[in-house]
């Protein structure tokens, strides 16, 4: 008898990149507007590529009664070697974590709010539901990842009349140029573009 | 002037829980038929039950050619308190680690298929198109998931139709009853029903 062969499997780890701490405002920061908190995820997209960290994609939750930050993301696929890694899901396990329950619409004191600096893929739209965020904010939109190749993946075309069905309201294209600038300037740079198939869609 | 408060995140781990290994065949064993992969896949999703370490679903990636398992996967939103840790997910994640490469359908000597102990919900269906697998099989459907309180999410009603599109096949239905029933007792036994909005859905 040959003895039996036991599994082992990797521990699954996800870090935020060193620098982030840096490119975020001092703690308790009150963001005062749409705007501004748009403008931090759409910095931690492009700070996230030219650290060389991950995609052109940065998020960020923020408490929507006191507007602080709660949790940032960015897009951690090529560093993480998981396609899972996206900004949004980043930011959401993050605020999960850094807040301690898992249903963030629970919170009878505030309501939470993500920002994206891309309007998320299905897998991120899919994740936003099981969060209890109830308003997402959209840089860039799905056709702007399109055109730099990015393949946002099987959406409902009504998601966003579905989304209002489950109380989660979403706005989109708020900083859009310059949330799309970040994508276009990726891709003039020779950024990697990662889908799953590649070799189907480019 | 007051000190700067610095960020500090909790970094997140996702391990699977302890009893996997001794719930696995031994490694390189050959499945032979995909009733013997998706009765892997609800064996996983009737014990995450019973060692209370998530919700009652469980996923398995293998080497199509070889009929050998390459990555197990169980819930584990409730222990991990991220609701991004479906079976589905931490399949996927594990599996590229596991082999080092992001791209599950660019490997030359083989393909790589995911059986679901239950048919994945709106992120999980996102996360697979992200991952390279181009087979999923899947025992219990949507309604059984819904029947006992689960929400699958905003899918598009084609999705399947889209999937063969992108070269992904899909096969429903593979040991329905065994793994619905899985659904059912955990149902029966006072499970948790966790969805992001508990509270509108139930």
């Amino acid at each position: 008898m040959t003895s039996r062969q036991s599994w082992t499997f990797p521990e699954l780890k996800m870090s935020l990149p060193q620098w982030i701490s840096n490119a975020l405002p001092e703690r308790g920061h009150q963001f005062d507007s749409d705007e501004s908190k748009m403008m931090l995820a759409i910095t931690l997209s492009k700070l996230n590529c030219e650290y060389g960290t991950g995609g052109p994609f940065g998020a960020a939750i923020f408490n929507a009664k006191t507007g602080t930050l709660v949790a940032p993301g960015v897009n951690l696929v090529q560093s993480l070697g998981i396609s899972g890694a996206h900004a949004e899901m980043v930011s959401i396990a993050l605020a999960q974590k850094t807040l301690g329950f898992l249903d963030l619409g629970s919170d009878p004191n505030t309501s939470y709010e993500l920002f994206s600096s891309t309007e998320p893929c299905a897998m991120c739209m899919g994740c936003i539901t099981w969060s209890g965020i109830t308003r997402l904010v959209c840089g860039a939109n799905d056709a702007d990842a399109r055109a730099i190749g990015f393949d946002e993946g099987v959406k409902a075309l009504n998601w966003i009349e579905q989304y209002k069905q489950r109380g989660i309201s979403v706005d989109l294209g708020i900083c859009q140029e310059k949330a799309a600038s970040v994508l276009s300037k990726y891709k003039e740079h020779g950024g990697l573009i990662y889908n799953g198939r590649a070799s189907i869609f480019n």
